[in-house]
């Protein structure tokens, strides 16, 4: 079996602060999206800074989604990476990444492509 | 204060299959330099899958590192994402780049660099 590049889409985006703040909303966005494309989570870390903000990597069979916020700049990184190991997990990647700037009425900054 | 963007460096690299079966050998060396580097880890996840091979997500109050390998393929990517929020980190990204393509005795494939 030869090795099938994934697709990775990393944005920079900003958001309105309280969207920013702490992460009991992104994780639930993240849980029923990883339960609606039938991805598998293998383990996941959510941590809200004492000032505000949160960091958030979700560890998937599939590889990984991360987010990294500054409700102060009204600004995060976000990035969704689905291997093709087993599956063409293409459209999943591009679902995830439009329905988490929906999530976060999101104005996007910059937005990558890798294919890797 | 403004947003600074960080380091973001991507990589697709070769390794022989033994250095990509089981995490074990890779966390010793994302603690390591964590800790040389003065990096603040957040949380973790290491997770090996039953047929071989390792996924793994660290995340880091400058944003994360990531690890995903396909021993049979001999070949993994591999991601470290440093911010600039507190402090320049460019130099501390490249470094722990180096030092775990050197660690898997690793061939590039691919390399990105981005800075968001």
């Amino acid at each position: 079996m030869a090795y099938r590049p994934g697709l990775h889409l990393l944005s920079t985006f900003t958001a309105s602060a309280d969207q920013l703040v702490e992460p009991s909303g992104c994780q639930a966005l993240f849980d029923r999206l990883i339960d609606s494309l039938e991805l598998t989570k293998v383990g996941e870390v959510y941590h809200a800074f004492p000032n505000g903000g949160f960091t958030a990597v979700v560890c998937l069979a599939e590889s990984h989604v991360s987010i990294h916020t500054w409700p102060e700049l009204g600004i995060a990184t976000f990035d969704v990476f689905l291997s093709n190991y087993l599956h063409d997990n293409t459209a999943k990647a591009r679902q995830f990444y439009v329905d988490v700037l929906c999530h976060f009425s999101a104005t996007e900054l910059s937005k990558q492509e890798l294919t890797r």
